[in-house]
């Protein structure tokens, strides 16, 4: 087998083979392939797509290509969730806790932030000491202590994904739902986790635009995991306006200590409880409610035990950007728009994200908001607050929002927070 | 400007603007777009396409990549053929000195063979002595003293072109008419030449399996060579049976020597002459008749004093392989098939071609024919017989000639010698 007939049998619309598969990701991997020849496959497959059995065959392949992990002996069943990635979107921080509070396992390998989405393990290493990097017996101790982990994934960990991956994000083929898919089913089904629960974003800070593609990806990936013996659901929710009030590392740790100790946005605590739901249900644990875990301090306990296993403090003060400058509402009326994009990247602008997976991110920056899409507002009332380490990076976060929010009459048509429910047929 | 927009705007179907292309070149050739990059980008032209404008400014920016050469010093115009590559096709060895003695200047920089079809250099280097690579000054002098230089092309030719077409070559893209047409055009206008003539191949022994497909190259090719200020025609031409009755590197040799001695087989002997009209029109040059200079000897004279000049020694014995292997007509009747794919793979097989630049080729291996398509053969007459250096290489020749070859009672339906002519409109 040669690199060449691969290409090209996908390169003029026809299958791959289970055998081409393996052996082109193996061969990847080890080296055998070179870069310029999986980018030209990656680009073939984007343009003329995979039918399920590739994708499988694919994920598959990946997922040998390095360790699987295996928590069978934990005397509970485990239960992980996937985001795949909006603004805002901090919900694993309250969630993880939360579900190891009601009593299943969650051991979640998570990703640093690329682009205007945010990454876990950024918001998490705001707190002073906390570590990501844990090796696998670490990551059972943690998990025997505090009932979640949540932490990078080591480099044994489905190799193939993480060398393709690095490729398709200079050659311009991530946006493809074959090779979305797979990567992320790869890492989850490779951490060994029982029960998966997908929350798929959906709208203008999301990578799926519309309900249609994010189904589309949704149906992928449980049929993925499902016929990987993992049992998977998916939830397609709103990503046309940023989730909740913070959007930046520190700020966003902050809203979900909010949310841990019984309060926090409406929207958060929603989703939050939503996904726990679903989770315990996958998992097949029964017997308490989220919601009340919530109150009741139990999960804000299981919070504290997480950090604090990982180094970290739990009551340190956390980072805060030295320079703040407020938007004000320009009239009065209804807040029609406010753009998780536009937010997204002017956060991203303010230091909170990273355009090359070197570059530090900055613990303090991002944006708050002070009224959300619906919301009625007054002419000089605060909108939002950006928050940066230096001024001179407000002009172009500014830019950023510039058509990112209005005030008017008629509310902005918003998608509702869970739009639609995925499971295997 | 980055290498990922560019990649974007393509695979999305978009056109791509001039200031995008000779940005992505340009980087592309000092390294500051890398090869997965550029694989990704050639797999989406080859996939999506690019318009003429695309195309010629892609061509333009390949060759500002390097060095455009100037025969403006001579004294009579310059003319140039190029093959898009056959199975037997010798035709630039009789056809550049017969040029030479019509009257015009024949600067043709030529290339190797890959795959199953010769290259022009590989069959020149089978005449002891000579040699393929001349300084810009040694060039003119052999174009002064005999009129016609065949000759490598120089490192500062076109090296956007050299680097990726060494990683089209491995990366399932070649097979792209926009890629193709400014690869071989990028080249041609580098080199100066005031006319050109294309000779595009038809049928399984070239790339364009169609006359369709060889059109669409051939009128992309001219108008690129004609919007370059080159007076450019193109003549679709047979490849569906072999050129000639050699194939392979002296034994070609030998045949070109034949037709420059006044014989040698009909079908060299029209398309030789044909180009050569070709040429002389396109650089303005009249007065002489090929066909009879081609017997008068002054073509022979000029085809002494271009290999002499070089290196070689026209009079030396050319290498022979040590080993052959006669193929008997299996019955009685017509010779209805003789496919040209099956002859220039059996040879490839032999020797006379390489599967990797870097190896070498047999000067004497090959194939020569005995009976072409239409011919009335006796059973048990020789048909064909192989040349190889050792006897181990003539099993795999065989079975790549096992359907190549029939003999029946209907002549095959053969492509005319000359298809079309397809000039500037």
């Amino acid at each position: 087998m040669d690199a060449i007939e691969v290409i090209r049998a996908k390169r003029d619309g026809g299958e791959l083979t289970t055998a081409q598969i393996d052996w082109v990701i193996d061969a990847f991997t080890r080296g055998g392939v070179a870069d310029e020849q999986m980018s030209a496959l990656a680009m073939a497959v984007l343009l003329n797509g995979m039918n399920r059995r590739e994708i499988a065959d694919w994920t598959q392949a990946m997922i040998r290509s390095g360790e699987r992990m295996d928590w069978s002996a934990l005397d509970r069943p485990t239960a992980d969730k996937h985001s795949t990635g909006g603004v805002g979107d901090k919900i694993t921080l309250p969630l993880a806790p939360l579900v190891a509070a009601c009593g299943a396992y969650v051991p979640q390998l998570s990703g640093r932030g690329l682009g205007h989405t945010g990454g876990t393990l950024d918001k998490l290493e705001s707190i002073p000491g906390w570590r990501a990097s844990l090796s696998n017996s670490e990551m059972l101790d943690v998990l025997r202590s505090a009932g979640a982990v949540v932490c990078a994934a080591g480099s044994g960990l489905a190799p193939a994904d993480k060398k393709l991956y690095a490729l398709r994000d200079v050659t311009g083929t991530v946006e493809s739902i074959p090779l979305i898919a797979s990567s992320i089913m790869s890492k989850k089904i490779a951490e060994g986790t029982g029960s998966l629960v997908l929350d798929v974003k959906v709208g203008s800070g999301a990578f799926m635009k519309t309900p249609s593609a994010a189904r589309e990806l949704a149906e992928t990936m449980v049929a993925l995991g499902t016929d990987a013996g993992v049992r998977t659901v998916a939830l397609l929710t709103a990503m046309d306006r940023p989730l909740g009030r913070a959007v930046g590392n520190a700020l966003e740790v902050e809203e979900s200590v909010e949310v841990l100790a019984g309060g926090g946005p409406a929207d958060v605590v929603e989703l939050t409880v939503r996904l726990a739901k679903e989770m315990l249900e996958a998992a097949g644990v029964s017997g308490k409610d989220p919601a009340k875990v919530l109150q009741d301090g139990s999960a804000m306990d299981a919070w504290r035990r997480m950090i604090t296993a990982q180094g970290g403090d739990p009551d340190a003060l956390l980072p805060r950007a030295a320079e703040t400058l407020t938007v004000e509402a320009p009239s009065s009326g209804v807040l029609t728009r406010l753009d998780a994009y536009a937010v997204g990247l002017a956060a991203w602008r303010l230091g909170a994200g990273r355009a090359r997976k070197e570059d530090p991110v900055s613990f303090g920056a991002g944006v708050t908001l002070h009224a959300k899409p619906g919301d009625l507002v007054r002419e000089g009332q605060p909108l939002l607050t950006l928050h940066a380490d230096e001024t001179a990076r407000f002009e172009r976060a500014l830019e950023a929002l510039e058509d990112g929010y209005a005030v008017g009459e008629a509310g902005q048509e918003l998608l509702p927070l869970v739009i639609d429910r995925v499971t295997a047929p």
